[in-house]
């Protein structure tokens, strides 16, 4: 879509995308046989046809979503392919399974690879706000509160700060546990009889997610829990590129980020990487409703889907412009120190040991 | 995307989609120029020129997209190429707009489009009510408050109750007053000079939108008022959607809607639409912020387009998953007087004196 | 509380606090039984026993909500004290009404209360824009756009972008239909027999609301209304005390708003009240969930009425704060003028039409 | 308030109030004060004085609320009164602090006893949650997905799932840091020369606060997790008391939570204390705003101290009303046998080992 390819780059769309949701319900089924075939429950045989048959370039996407519309969810139409495809090994596809099963364990998958993709971007914003700390831990500038310059800060002092909230928000989302989903029709697992924790147990290692105390259809946890790290990551880079579209402001001009052109004025600088930064964190707002209906909720998880979908991307999409941002960044220290009034500089000036605390707790 | 076509139909996701913008953008620019034509301010020819390049079919919605990251809108890569394929007229293309002039302006047209699919599914929601409320104004049932019965009422009149939130939010969203926007750079218009005010209302009227009192880059309360328009009208489909799976429960049983299978269960008959649209009627919450920097705002103005084109496509999805829902509504007048318990039913009856009110102020 | 009497004026704190909806519960319970005295329904001694009881000052709000508790609203410990207060003549009190016809019918109370200051509030702060877009129509500044400086505008002309704001949200507020309700035990009014729709006529005359077309009990359409014209309503006035911050910013100096001291730099001239405009417009977003259960929601009716309280206090306290914003306003037109970049400055002047057009739309 | 009385407990409503947050606040003017008589930057005496002057009940909480309305902040005017108070010490109070420090202490403070109350209602839900699982491990009933019967569950395993929810949240929200601020006018701890870091470490010591890595006037990551972290802790607890109001319908009566009376219908028996944890659930959706300006915003941070103060009242009070509804349950294992549809129980029924699993886990 038109504003996806405008605020979140391109593998990130991919992973987040109708190609990337099917390729992920298909390597749940794919994950879900061969671990079937491991506890032995259905053959091995089975088992690899099933895998050989989950490629999604085979799939339609937008047909599985207008099919999905009669049922509620977009796995039954990929189950019904994934069987035709499969022929006689069609049957044992999605064994002992319920389409939430799919969905859950494939928004896990797609969270999992998007995650990859957003703490790469946030380490690249973490590595160059430790690099601005350390190169201007006294380069002198006004700090304004409310904004008013108040008294003499660094411009390393204020990367320091970005720095804490990028690293904090960062292991955040790291920590998020992506768990598989295997419950079966409702969360019993009981189709499977006695194997059920076993193949719950592989499943979840096939595909390399955390094994769940229980099956978690209607325990929303983790997904607000995702939910808000990834509001939480937006809005860490989102301060950054606020604070550069400040400090770049005609009238202050201590930073210039990358500039767009204006296609009214010639002269123009355009802050736009900052603002592409503030608009995509802006959009990263999830709301995760917890109060699903007994043992599957008529509504509010299948709410869940494209609204995790965009969070992810647009995080990272804030995350990836802020990190152009900082890395094009221009410094103007002589603008800094001029900019200042006699009154603030008179005040007693910023020392740079919290610039070396913010290091060292980064450091480790 | 594969949700977009679970929950949005096929042609109000190509009004809200990719294509529907660029063509939106470019339906702006060829009116703008033929305004401009029209007072005289360019050469006919160059508007005819102008006008004749501007299909979306020739533009590569996705390129324009990523370039327009680089500039924080994605005006400018469009009005690039446009002026390319327009040849020695596009010079003349965007004369004296700025790039919020026209992604305004295709917001606004955008909009206008999907609203006539939007209104004609509340249309078809309301027209289902009022049958329901006509055929059923005897036809006994309990009234349910905090999920316990209560009292005797008919389903006529919960449907004539369903009757007033759908035309009370469908006119909502009928009155949002949609406007052309034109202001040039900043929203002075100076470099229209004298012939601004006529250039608006030519634009204006061009393309059957509102003439606006003044440029409004910076003041967002048509989009607010949009926004907020389109989570009533998808609040009241959920509600009616909500009823119908409450009322479909297996142990309730007075509604039987359209129903979807299920992948773990061949018993099962799950209130499929019903519960799309539920979640599409969930998902629809625009945060429109309205407090932008100056006179265009970095980053609040930017983070409306997806998010006003995902309230569209939701909002819509979530009116024809109800009309589905109640096109396609079993109604089990036996099961509601036999479901009243005792108690209940020796109260006072409902009469139809309200269903009179409500089809009469309806047919109004 | 410490942060409503931060936020909110007084008068319109006492209007949406405590005292306030149990006189508002009151005197929904005084009109009830006016009306039935009028229609025949209750004796008038009764009635005008009754009406004497209810002054707020003999009930203990806190015991009222504690109790409230018990029974999921606040209607049931009041009506209970009402009764013994009426002695004999209690029996009659609340006939025939569920606690939510005066629950909801109180919210419309408070909500009329409120929005009477809430818009003498806005009608302030329209004032104050008009007067400055009418002083200030000649004196040039420079525009920003993403914060960058882009072309010259007028002072008066961003006021008169502020006063469109303020009049189209305030005329939105104002036209948010307030009604009265009354549908018994279910909605369904079926206790007063056929007197049913005659009392409910009576009762909303008795009150100054709107007779609605049917018992809203399970339609919120009004108060997801009534909550997005105070979100835009405090998004309007936000937006000027946004600019106002950063056009009083050290460097720019252009505005100065009334200041507030700082505990820690005697220098500084904090824009305290458009601080506090701001603050309290970002705490507006009331969330109102229309998807309630069947008759009576079981939560999400109970979650409105904090949320409308809310809602009222801190948008009229944006707009107080906002107003005193700009009485108190000084305005540098020096600054203004010397501030323009030298290739701003040389654009094409901004002429004063727009502002002609503002003022006369103001005027009608 | 009203609305506070009916869904906050009493200690939690003193707690998060007015008088909490002044106590609060003059706490943390007496760590600063007894932390820089140690770090030798103040006088001993006059840290003693001041302490001994830093009791709530001598300051009036509104009126330090209305004079914070002329600086934006209620720090300013609790100060000017504590130095009255502590006579010549009183030079000596907020020495080298700014507004922010103690505010946001405060915050911290305020969080950290409510926290306290909150746990232990969490570990109340969870205990109930415990007992019921294991108590009912064997009475089989039918699990509902999208509201329809899908296949034989137990109560204990629904309970089992209530459990790891329960318990997730909980230790979501024990996990948040509670952070000290002490930062001086901006973020640098200049005033206090070589002493700051030792001064900060000194003053969090005394609060039993976590000592951060940086001062975090404009970092508010901690802020927003906290919020986060009492959503996903409201929705855990209104997701149980959802189930149990669904569970209590009268077609399907399968659990009676404790009930309160109607006002219109003495026959009813209504879900009250589970309404009221629904409610008070839905009302708990904090919006914090990470994109604050530079080293101290001008609206986001001020929009914190409501927000966060009610966060935590509600999330408390949807827990505490959680636990009496769990607490006051009654189980009708009949009723949940017979209700099953016979497709339902025919399908092969849930053992109870994930109720093993997830006790097991409860006791780690």
């Amino acid at each position: 879509m038109l504003f996806d390819a405008l605020f979140v780059p391109k593998t990130l769309r991919d992973a987040v995308g109708g190609v990337g949701w099917v390729q992920a319900m298909l390597d749940a089924e794919a994950a879900l046989a061969r671990a079937q075939a491991a506890a032995g429950v259905i053959p091995p045989s089975a088992a690899n046809r099933i895998a050989a048959c989950c490629d999604a370039a085979d799939f339609d996407v937008e047909q599985i979503g207008e099919e999905g519309r009669r049922v509620a969810n977009p796995a039954e139409p990929l189950v019904r392919r994934l069987r035709e495809r499969a022929g006689d090994a069609g049957e044992w596809a999605h064994h002992g399974a319920t389409s939430q099963d799919i969905v859950d364990t494939a928004m896990m998958l797609v969270a999992k690879r998007a995650r990859t993709l957003i703490l790469a971007e946030m380490d690249g914003v973490a590595a160059a706000c430790a690099k601005l700390a350390d190169d201007h831990r006294r380069t002198a500038m006004a700090a304004r509160t409310l904004l008013q310059q108040a008294v003499p800060t660094t411009f390393g002092l204020k990367a320091a700060g970005w720095l804490v909230g990028v690293v904090e928000t960062r292991n955040r989302l790291d920590q998020v546990e992506l768990a598989a989903q295997l419950g079966g029709a409702a969360g019993t697992l009981a189709s499977l009889g006695d194997k059920g924790v076993a193949v719950l147990r592989l499943f979840a290692a096939e595909l390399d997610l955390a094994e769940p105390p229980l099956p978690w259809h209607a325990n929303r946890v983790r997904v607000g829990e995702l939910a808000a790290a990834l509001e939480l990551v937006a809005g860490a880079c989102g301060k950054i590129a606020l604070d550069v579209t400040l400090l770049a402001q005609s009238e202050v001009g201590e930073l210039s980020p990358p500039a767009g052109g204006s296609t009214a004025m010639a002269h123009k600088r355009n802050p736009a990487t900052a603002v592409v930064a503030v608009a995509a964190a802006r959009q990263v707002a999830p709301r995760i409703d917890l109060l699903g209906e007994l043992e599957r909720a008529a509504g509010a998880w299948q709410a869940e889907w494209a609204t995790i979908s965009h969070a992810l991307g647009y995080a990272g999409g804030a995350a990836a412009a802020t990190r152009e941002t900082l890395e094009g960044l221009e410094v103007d220290a002589e603008r800094m120190r001029t900019n200042m009034q006699p009154v603030v500089a008179a005040q007693p000036a910023a020392s740079d040991v919290f610039v070396d605390r913010a290091l060292e707790w980064y450091g480790r």
